[in-house]
């Protein structure tokens, strides 16, 4: 073979000069027959090398033997055998040198024992040849502007795909032909997707990272079904941010996490999904809930600047009231409010000749159906300094009629604020106008709601800082420190507890420094729930009750725990507030350290109401996570109650979500529940720990 | 004029046989000119007259100068005039014995003073002429069978709209316009549309009553966006049912109920949108959430039976596990669970040759696509006892390849459970195949979740018993029941109370037969919040305390509400139970008598935890609500609590929604906050509560 220099990761993957398909069929009915048929019917200009032992042709082409009977060493290689025959196609390609294989066939490590260590061979003979594998399970990759169809979806059957700037990155490899299909009805075009199948070797964040100077890419969907390989996933967040390059996510597993319940006193933080939805906002990707919402969201994330803390602040503007009630309702189920033009606004809308009435949305009814009017309205609005977004809805008139009330938005959609538009009739060829000027518009009310509130959710994506705990897992069976031990880490942090002695039992009462009434609790590094043991007495009210206190628990703890010996207990001034908190920290296989807030008690878990962050975060994030916890607004000054200490909570929360920077201790897990907030001005107080050790 | 014998309401309405078009316009671009337009445009065979007394020709036909200078009384006349000369139109219509007008102009009662004084002129007129009117403020009233456009939607330019099943009646006249086009974009076809403006005198319920024996209707979607005439809207919703047309509403203002609190001391049980959903879940209506399932949820009405109590069994089954999830998770954040299969549908499945995974989707994958897999399973799982309803999701081939995985579905529809379809690419055509073979079917997942979700919340529509209540308005004036007083009217419909006496203020202290601790509480009708002015002293042990209660109420009260005197107060025995919750009932101008259940406490106003329904309910009914209320959770043996005993609890709500029924007494609302649960065996008691009288 002649001596060509390699393609890099991003050309043998994105934009490979010539493709080999291992295992192509003559049967173009056969899935493996595919990818042949596909490149041939886009008109793909490189170099197809069909590979098949057993045929001298396929599809009418030359078929060969085998990968080094090739002339070239193909940039691209797309096994498409038998899930047996693939291990030594991988080996042969990467032996001859091809630079990135994809591979079709299922029964790795989804497929239990035998497929995990099929998986593990295939990760073997990559690191040995240097091959690069998309998949397994991968439905192919495809460069909609190169007309690469290395696919076997059937979706790219498709006679013309137009092409555009979205890169898709996907688990399931049905939903890339389903996005290029429904992208195509929208008239949204790709620039390329990728069935990531197993993710075995190269990631979604890596796989984009590889795609990431392509001039003809301007943002990406990816659409998930899990988290895996986070580190670059978060590093192609970071590069592509710095690019203007938006990425929005589509999760699989919301109701999941809904059903769960992530507050339990054992140290499960939060379900899968919270994790990972925590983690794409701590990488600035924007994550949306609606199929149409995520084909529709990037021209929007594109206008958006990520947003400034504080409410969203949305105007509406419409030719028909009820069109626009539809939008409002679904960003008010979102938690995006609509604003209200100021008076001067209003009175700079009459000034313009627009007369409307004085509601949130700004309706000029069937009469205001008219360019200039609605020319100005928009003008009007988008200048006006008390929103951060202007949605422009028409009716029926967009459908034959786009010179009332469509025309306007796209002559003005270089205002001093993003527009985006909902119509609210089926009207494809003024989405079609909106879409070639550039302007983010939307066919349901719930898909602009949707990417509206994923715009509006979206944080600038964050640089993990120097921490020794990301990556690390939490072992199951990290060493528990007694609740001792874990106060006196809480104070290494910074976080107050309740004042606390330990009492020997058996030994006569030491004096005890401590204000009564005391809870009393047996202190043992290996009882974390110490209730359930009998371990725990409240309202000891002096010390000959102190006295029985300690022997009770000494007595009931051994009798309730076969084979331990109680030899200390913790004597701990109560303490009452306004409230109690659980705050809890965790550091997750995939996505790293984690920090949450949740309120206290029964109600909590059945509310299911907590804040979630990666961790560590800063004073201003933890105020936010205490904003998002319902149940905390009963100690946020609610109904003319008095206020809690809410700065003390958050710098609680900073001190424990820095936990992920300690150096010489690494905390797998760690609970403060209940954390007492006082009233403002008097701090919280730690009346409980639980730390687990990695 | 010839004397012909006059259309009846629905004829004239929907079936006219002459139609007077009043102040149209000879400018086609002006939307008085559009109604002429479009009716010829679609070639409407019945009779068109302009009538215009300034032009002799309407857009090349001849014009009429008036109504009395027509050949024939017209059906139906579509008014669409200015304002100001509305009434004098209607006038006429009206002596001429025209059956039906609609309205086109605004300014009535939605337009301040003058606006509702001119709507009560149009009411008189109606009720001294007989003429029936549609609006103000419609859009018109459209029969696609007939291609009667009485309309001046710019939306029915359209050149062909497909004839179908549908009958729409809206509150928003852009809707209408909206839901055709959506509709003839995904092949589903509409029976007439109706914009019914401000129902200032014909409202939905007569409307959709006078179509109901039309054979060409199939079923019914309102679109709302408030409640109005609901007496008519019930009477229609059970003729449908009994007819087996279903009704679906989509109604705006679900945000803004999620935005206030429902659950106040004052009374104010529930916002408007909720009132309204449980009015329409009590008239057997299914509520829809999206633009798209509201179009596309009929069929599936169709063929679901009203669910039988307890939770929605769906099974699923798909060619790509990715599109399939979609769904699924979409139904899990409705609250309608996927059921995994049984083992015996698992063999089953194995033995008609379906190899699939143990989880809860049957995921036949890229492989299983063919037809006779596709066909054996659909088969298996819609002859599996555990399932409601069985979803069938195709990937990428029902695009191109509808023989594979959708034809199957076709071919099995009419087995013995419900069978849906979603498809995950764009694919028009299979969906168009599925509809014209009357196969529910939907395009996003958020519309196949929608809809499957409102189909299973849907209840049989409850005919009005005797109710003495309904209608009644609670006027916020009506006279307020003192504590005592209170007290005996649940002694009489039924609920338990905490024992009381009342003490007279400034008199010996009697002999008090009750248990002590005691609450002691100011006794006065016109004190509804006796907190707030010092008339509660709580934990009294004794007879000097109470004495001391007594003196202390009389004189705090007086002090903070000057000119009241108390003559009275009332000693309770306290109850300590497991949990406490809040019952009340309210009669509500629009919907009538409601109940409501929620937790007690400040969390429930927070996370706005309650149950609501129309009065009376059954015990059945109550301990849905029961189910309903997340809190209650904590009293139903949660995590171990002893159970409290709901059955009393639901006992109560019977007896407290039985209000409704009192013939005697006329409550206009009443409120038991808390009602203190106790162990299951031990009933509830009563410890406060306020009731207002009509």
């Amino acid at each position: 073979m002649p001596d060509i220099p390699h393609a890099s990761l991003g050309q043998a993957l994105f934009t490979p000069r010539s493709i080999a398909i291992i295992g192509a069929s003559d049967d173009p009915t056969k899935t493996s027959g595919r990818p042949v048929l596909f490149l041939r019917r886009a008109g793909f200009a490189g170099a197809v090398y069909p590979v098949n032992p057993r045929r001298d042709t396929v599809l009418g082409e030359r078929a060969w033997p085998s990968v080094a009977a090739l002339p070239e060493v193909p940039d691209h290689a797309y096994i498409v055998t038998s899930t047996e025959l693939v291990l030594d196609a991988v080996e042969e390609c990467g032996r001859a040198g091809v630079r990135v294989a994809s591979i079709l066939a299922n029964g790795f490590s989804e497929a239990g024992p035998d497929g995990m260590a099929r998986e593990a061979r295939l990760r073997e003979i990559c690191k040995r040849t240097g091959i690069r594998v998309v998949g397994p399970n991968s439905l192919g990759v495809v460069n909609v502007h190169l007309r690469s169809m290395i696919t076997a979806n059937a979706a790219f059957a498709e006679p013309e795909l137009p092409p555009g700037g979205i890169f898709v990155a996907s688990h399931s490899g049905s939903m890339i032909g389903a996005l290029v299909s429904r992208g195509k009805e929208r008239g949204i075009g790709f620039a390329g997707l990728v069935s990531v199948g197993n993710e075995a070797d190269l990631g979604i964040g890596e796989i984009c990272m590889a795609t990431l100077d392509d001039p003809a890419i301007t943002g990406y969907l990816l659409f998930l079904e899990t988290l895996r390989q986070s580190a670059q996933l978060r590093s192609f967040a970071l590069a592509a941010a710095a690019r203007g390059k938006p990425v929005a996510a589509f999760k699989l597993g919301r109701s999941a996490a809904a059903a769960e319940l992530a507050v339990s006193h054992t140290g499960a933080l939060a379900g899968e999904d919270d994790v990972a939805d925590a983690f794409l906002k701590d990488c600035g990707i924007a994550r949306v809930e609606t199929l149409e919402g995520f084909i529709e969201c990037l021209p929007l994330l594109s206008r958006m600047p990520v947003a400034a803390r504080g409410p969203a602040r949305v105007g509406v503007l419409t030719t028909t009231g009820g069109g626009a009630a539809m939008v409002v309702d679904q960003l008010g189920m979102r938690g995006v409010n609509v604003v209200r033009p100021s008076d001067d606004t209003f009175r700079r809308l009459a000034d313009a000749g627009v007369n409307v009435g004085h509601g949130a949305i700004v309706d000029l009814t069937l009469a205001g159906t008219r360019y200039d009017v609605m020319k100005a309205a928009i003008d009007v609005m988008s200048s006006a300094p008390e929103f951060d977004l202007i949605v422009a809805v028409a009716g029926s008139s967009a459908r034959y009629h786009p010179d009332l009330a469509v025309r306007p938005i796209i002559d003005s959609k270089d205002g001093p604020r993003p527009l985006v538009a909902f119509l609210v009739p089926e009207a494809p060829q003024a989405l079609a106008l909106l879409t070639a000027a550039g302007v983010p518009n939307f066919r349901t009310p719930e898909a602009c709601a949707d990417a509206i509130a994923a715009a509006f959710g979206r944080r600038a994506p964050r640089a993990i800082p120097a921490q020794p705990a990301h990556g690390e897992a939490a072992p199951a069976g990290g060493r528990l420190l007694d609740e001792l031990q874990a106060y006196a880490l809480l104070e290494r942090i910074g976080v107050p507890h309740a004042p606390v002695m330990a009492i020997e039992v058996g030994q006569a009462l030491p004096p005890v420094p401590l204000a009564y009434p005391l809870a009393v609790k047996v202190l043992h590094a290996e009882i974390a729930h110490k209730t359930d043991v009998g371990g725990v007495v409240l309202g000891v009210a002096d010390a000959g009750a102190l006295a029985r206190a300690v022997q009770t628990i000494a007595h009931d703890v051994a009798e309730r725990r076969a084979g331990t010996t109680v030899d200390r207990v913790l004597a701990q001034s109560m303490v009452r507030g306004l409230g109690e908190v659980l705050i809890g920290y965790r550091v997750d296989a995939q996505a790293g350290p984690l920090v949450m807030l949740a309120a206290g008690g029964v109600l909590t878990e059945i509310y299911r109401d907590r804040s979630l962050r990666m961790a560590p975060v800063d004073l201003d994030t933890a105020h936010d996570m205490i904003g998002e916890v319902r149940a905390l607004q009963a100690v946020a000054g609610y109904r003319g109650k008095p206020p809690g200490d809410l700065d003390a909570l958050a710098a609680a929360i900073v001190a424990l979500s820095g936990l992920a920077l300690l150096e010489d201790v690494r905390v797998a897990e760690a609970e403060i529940n209940p954390l007492i907030v006082l009233p403002a001005g008097q701090g919280v107080t730690a009346v409980d720990a639980l730390v687990r050790l990695a």
